[in-house]
């Protein structure tokens, strides 16, 4: 399964949008459980599949979400599923083990609904560059459509009921990809972070809470869903990033003028690297495409657009690579097939 | 002084002749001392100038010897002298500070004569690959011109006098300049030094005495100078040479069976940074060439040759690199142009 997606960019890494050279995508997410039904944290067997039942067959009775891919956990492999979290349709703890879950991808995957995930349902949407309000009507508008046929939890003086208190409220989380290598190169991030965290936002890695930060891209999201309206949040979040888009840009002119040959020549080898490699972890290209990358954007490289960029990020997730060739491989064979492709990719390039 | 000879390559460094993958060049060096003259570690400065005297009207004598370029040591600036030593025309402690010395380069650069080093004569010969005889014979070939007119200092017990006693007897250093990566990545290499030390060989980095091992490129030469005949000398270098060509086959082999996508991509990443780097210290160019000189002798890279990484070798050094763009640079200048020259050398290559 997923072969042909594989092969086709997700829009939400379509490398458009504002702001598109550092802000990577937007994205956001409801949480909404369905009225008189126990959480999936704590509900039997028997009431998750009452849950994917009433979602079932909500789908039926709806245009727009007959039109989407709708996949139960039981028809997905770990590979499958691996290649769903490196396409950020789920989260990585969605579709561990359990059958009694579901999954619907809408609209060029910039939508997703994780039936029984922590909640009954998180309804997602991706957009590419910095656009919360964008991904927050795309988001809203499968809410709508759901909630016509679901009644959700809803508390007058709470607002949207969670399984986690901290999602209460609004049940909503948003937020952006961001990259910052060159506050990374300055010394600044450390500032810039506790600045964003002082202003109630969180900054995660790449894949979201707990992970790792790779390649020098961080996930900004809001800390409450509670007694603030959502359109508070996406303001607050958009103002933000704008601001970090804006001390970025600053820390790369820093770049440029106090250290111009040792960045040039870090982003060239980088390039050098990728290019001409024969064994490459997925570790590694993350590290080397943010070199690359920010040479796109300092127009150090000007024959690689953020597309490719994203492409070549995209496909050298170990599932997303298997997926792409259609072949199941271990670690080593990943690691010299990765080098391929990478090297495919750019050969199409100029130098 | 010497713009124009950087620009060509020296011969000794052609690529071509025996082992030409492995042995870059063969040397021969004469020591002779103008009997009764003090040696120049001990003589005054009157002695000296007296022996450059010798010298002088023995080059007006002499066919062979008047077709070198003749050079003395007031001629010459820091950068001349670093030129040389690079070039392997004189040794590292030649032509420091002191006035009474003369240089005579002969035949394409594979002769010199130093005048006043530690012996009134240094006479040196060196040719491409591994090639002991041809050295030892264009040596012989000045020495006996520069005897028919000079009187060495002859023992016929001992042979030919020293300043110090380890060159005394035939006066002969033959050594060779080996590339031995194979032998280092499979971790064999101090067990063939041993075994070479052992023989009574001496094994040397890439600027003799008392130099590092850079890029992989070690000299071996011989101990021995005394009680033993010249031919011995050299045949027995000759020997171990091949017999160390061959490990070196064997640990690329065994590099080959064992690695073959950790040996190609470490190749390749070399290849790629010298092709994209805009910033390389000398040191690193001879290590980062030492891969892709691997790569060209195992067919990894086909499409670069010898005579060219030769090329960038001896043009990546401090003082190449200014007479060769003919200024001076600082440190940090020289690593910015150092990799523009090789960019710009490789350029014309394929990948």
């Amino acid at each position: 399964m997923f072969e042909e997606m594989a092969k086709s960019p997700a829009a939400w890494l379509s490398g458009s949008g504002d702001e598109a050279s550092v802000v990577l995508s937007t994205r956001v997410r409801l949480a909404r459980n369905v009225a008189g039904c126990r959480y999936p944290t704590s509900a039997d067997s028997d009431t998750k599949k009452r849950v994917v039942g009433y979602f079932d067959s909500t789908l039926t009775r709806s245009e727009l979400l007959t039109g989407g891919q709708y996949l139960k956990a039981s028809d997905l492999n770990d590979l499958d599923r691996g290649f769903l979290v490196e396409r950020h349709l789920i989260s990585p703890t969605f579709l561990n083990g359990d059958a009694s879950k579901a999954l619907l991808i809408g609209e060029q995957e910039r939508v997703s609904v994780m039936v029984n995930e922590e909640d009954h349902l998180r309804i997602q949407a991706l957009s590419a560059g910095l656009d919360t309000d964008g991904s927050y009507d795309l988001a809203t508008k499968y809410e709508s459509e759901i909630g016509k046929h679901i009644e959700f939890d809803y508390d007058h003086d709470f607002g949207f009921l969670t399984a986690c208190p901290t999602n209460a409220g609004t049940g909503m989380r948003a937020s952006v990809l961001i990259h910052l290598p060159g506050l990374v190169l300055t010394r600044e991030i450390d500032k810039t972070i506790s600045r964003i965290t002082r202003s109630g936002l969180v900054v995660r890695g790449f894949y979201g809470e707990g992970s790792d930060v790779l390649g020098n891209l961080f996930q900004i999201s809001n800390q409450n869903t509670l007694g603030v309206a959502e359109k508070e949040i996406l303001g607050h979040i958009t103002r933000v990033t704008s601001e970090i888009v804006e001390e970025e840009a600053a820390a790369r002119q820093t770049l440029v003028v106090e250290a111009q040959d040792m960045i040039e020549d870090k982003i060239w080898r980088a390039y050098g690297i990728l290019r001409h490699a024969r064994v490459l972890s997925s570790d590694e290209v993350m590290n080397l495409l943010s070199a690359v990358r920010l040479g796109q954007g300092m127009k150090v490289i000007d024959f690689l657009d953020v597309p490719l960029i994203n492409e070549i990020l995209l496909l050298s997730q170990p599932a997303h690579l298997q997926k792409y060739y259609d072949r199941e491989m271990d670690h080593t064979r990943r690691d010299f097939v990765r080098a391929q492709m990478v090297r495919e990719k750019l050969r199409e390039t100029r130098v």
